[in-house]
């Protein structure tokens, strides 16, 4: 049998798309969408108590385009605190005027195909810790996208050697390096979770770095022959401030 | 012609996921609320009744991401009990505050690929029994995904022999048994009754080792050559306590 | 060219299925649906006389899972009278309580791959015609599915001469004619009707017979090369008796 | 570069298909209704004196199954035109009981690969102007498809030299004379204008033989290795009465 | 690793396509129909401001068939302005009458596949600047659609060598000049913005021109072995008198 990637995992991610019902929304009265506002404001500052206490982190952001509105990532130490948040999202009453768009369930993921040998235990490690339980930082720009590794005829991922897998990250990992200081990227790990294998999850201040790393990366083996992407989503930083702004209306 | 595998056949499976309607649940009074949650944990206490008189089993699971809100996995003697729990199911009042997400509809099977020779009637053995007619446990977490043998080009599973394919499952088992005690897996075929080919439903109380099992799986060539994914579900347990904490609404 | 297959032809046929929208049904009250479900027979059992006379047939059966809560396949002389039918079905009361699933337009279909060479008219053959013109009986379950033969490059059915298509669908023919007795199995060719090449309905007594056939035959060349499968549909029989049950709520 | 193929083109074509929601359609007055149906009906009379006054063509069925409820199609000088009749459609009152189904935009095209040589100007051609603004026949049914031409491997329809092409097309051109007389066929080129390369449009006043005609086609190389084929719609002709008749509902 | 293509990236592009909710337009008073009809035209004038400042672009046109009923086409310096304009849209009165149908974010784009050497910045070059942040011409008609380069099999543009692949763009840019003043073509980058990797936006005044454009380049190697391609959309120019019309109903 071929020797499978062995995997570090750490906190649990779901990523939550929604629409809003514009036309529902203006029929309620102001107060009632200020209300809904306030809660939703709470709520999201109850996710950024987590950031801050380090046991868990969340980006919000709104999304671009008519794939959905606005996106709450969340990061949490186990599978039934995403649930509950999910729960917890659904019983506010802004719930009521959005439409659920995608959503995304997978676990932040370090592969040993770029590891080198060593005998400490790796989630010990504070640069591992660091890689697993992270901080999502507040960059204008978010991009999000799932992928597989292709298994089709000659081009089979999970038929290479773990020698050439090795080998094909490491060429994949130097572009990756190019954008340090530049693209923050997490890879969620999504086998057994959710439709495709991993989440990719980019923070940018300059949205255009999405598109320049992603594109470069096509060109490389890795991606050109192995890579299969799905739907790919753009989103500008929500804070509490534009947040109040994009959800006033005139009525 | 091929040799065709053998299967062993034993309780007729529905796979159940429902989304709920949060905006229409909370508009209706806190006292019609809770007379649908409480005939709700009544018809599932008519399902644990199955469960104790072993004439079927059933799991309840709360669904992870906007895919569905919860799941309910029966397993019966019959394909009309199926359909009859089915509509008992929406004929309750929660089921009007439901949307159909998902279903899928199988049957619990054993396939001769492991199997050694025996002149004795395999459904009169009592480890047979056991896997046709299972108990489902009470873990923590549940997966699910439906999935098919790939017939393409070189990599048709079908066009192999006999021997060619009792060999890869040998392999292929082994990585199973590397989980026992950690995953209880469930495999129910659906060829004839379901658009995918199995279905797979795997329970643990450590999340984590779904995305291990299925992952190492991968690498292995029944699954990297041969094996063609559906939807992923994961979820959490439901008990009777939490689902009253679960469709809680104030207001 | 490549010599085309000649078919017979027989009755037009629609399956058409649908979902009930339970909670609307709930809101209306107990004698509007006493109304609705004694028209809803009225309607079937005027189907039923065109079996009698001979001039059509059709068959009721309760699907299991969400893809549908019932499916009625017609069969009749003029493609007229089938959306005569569903126009008159649309038309009935409990149309509006109902949701379209899905449907499938077709006609009973001979090859002439298994034939003889004759020079009798086969459509005055009492065999045929019986083939042609079929009852549909009323056994407990029903199967539907409809297919295509693949055409992908080295797997291209329609570029095999007639020699290798007769001699690959008479091996297939040989599992069909195993179950004889146990599964009646209608084709139905949809070329130019409908999405797929043709339609399958399968009746047994036992719906593991389903299973097992539809098993066996994808071990067979003419399914493993050449075999694409739309979905597939599993119901059970529904009689008047059978039917006041189903659609009878407590409200 | 390969050489392309040249195109004569004609009048515009939209392909409108509509499913009728009865459940509202029954809930207005039956005075209402009859005003719904007399506008409509003065609606397909306007498109008939275009019919009338060659300029311009439609045709109008009633679809077989849940797919669409009726198909109007319209042929005209200009995209322009296309689109204000389908916003006149949009605002009649029958409109509201619609739901747009499924739709296609085209132009009449006649492709040079059957052409001989000539120097006339074949838009002066009365033969070719009477194909590329044809008059609709009022057959008793009509079929509609749309296909692409495969670009897949070795089975690149556009990787073809023009004299490959030619002779393909010549053999594939031969069966549809076999049906000269019994289907009138109308294609459609979309390049450019909707999801696939053409629409292909069929009347015949007996339904088998647009099976018969498709199927034999299969056969074919062209539609063997090069034929992607869309959805395919099936319907029978409604004229006034009909139409009346269709749209008449007890309540 | 492979060489990647380097772009110029200009304006944010999001094209927004809507569909109208004409049953409910219909319901609503005369005023309030006017009303809203004003307030768009007052935010297209808007949009009208910065086609005329040149601190951006946009288009609008009606579209022809069910996908949708119109489409706004808009550039802007940032993603940020592209979001706030559709929050802005998503908030007029005329919002509430439309469907989101589909949408696509991207980024106008010029490669280095057909650019010369030169030591000077391209972004000061005021021939490179007009491609970049292009006017959009008031053509009688658009069509748009997204694509990709194929990576499939041998057919995978992401592995062949810059040479090749500048050898291939040239003699496709070739067809492309050769409907110079006939349509104008924008194309922008989506690559890490939405599904696609590129949308093409095309003007004209002749609608046929987009099908003949289309159509001739498919013959060429770069669409016919290495071109796929997502949804077309076609449309017809709106001016504020053509929007009063489409909009206006007698009720």
């Amino acid at each position: 049998m071929n020797e499978a990637a062995i995997t570090l995992d750490g906190w649990y991610a779901l990523h939550d798309f929604r629409s809003i019902d514009w036309a529902s929304w203006k029929l309620v009265s102001q107060d009632e969408r200020q209300a809904a506002v306030e809660e939703f404001i709470q709520y999201l500052e109850k996710l950024n108590e987590a950031d801050t206490a380090k046991t868990g982190a969340h980006a919000f952001y709104a999304i671009v385009g008519q794939k959905a509105d606005f996106m709450i990532m969340t990061l949490r130490e186990t599978m039934d605190e995403l649930q509950e948040l999910e729960a917890e999202f659904n019983k506010l009453a802004i719930a009521d005027f959005t439409i659920p768009a995608y959503s995304y369930v997978s676990v932040v993921e370090l592969s040993n195909y770029l590891a080198g040998e060593s005998n400490e235990d790796p989630y010990q490690n504070p640069h591992v810790r660091a890689r697993l339980y992270p901080e999502l930082p507040r960059s204008k720009y978010v991009c999000f996208y799932p992928m597989d590794k292709r298994r089709e005829g000659n081009d089979n991922w999970y038929m290479l050697s773990m020698d050439e897998r090795k080998s094909l990250m490491r060429s994949h990992g130097m572009i990756g390096r190019g954008y340090a200081g530049k693209v923050k990227q997490i890879i969620t790990g999504s086998v057994g979770f959710d439709d495709h294998e991993w989440g990719v999850t980019l923070f940018a201040d300059d949205v255009l770095q999405f598109k320049k790393l992603v594109y470069e990366m096509r060109f490389d083996e890795v991606s050109a022959r192995y890579g299969e992407f799905g739907e790919f989503f753009v989103g500008n930083l929500l804070d509490n401030e534009k947040l109040v702004e994009f959800l006033s209306v005139n009525k």
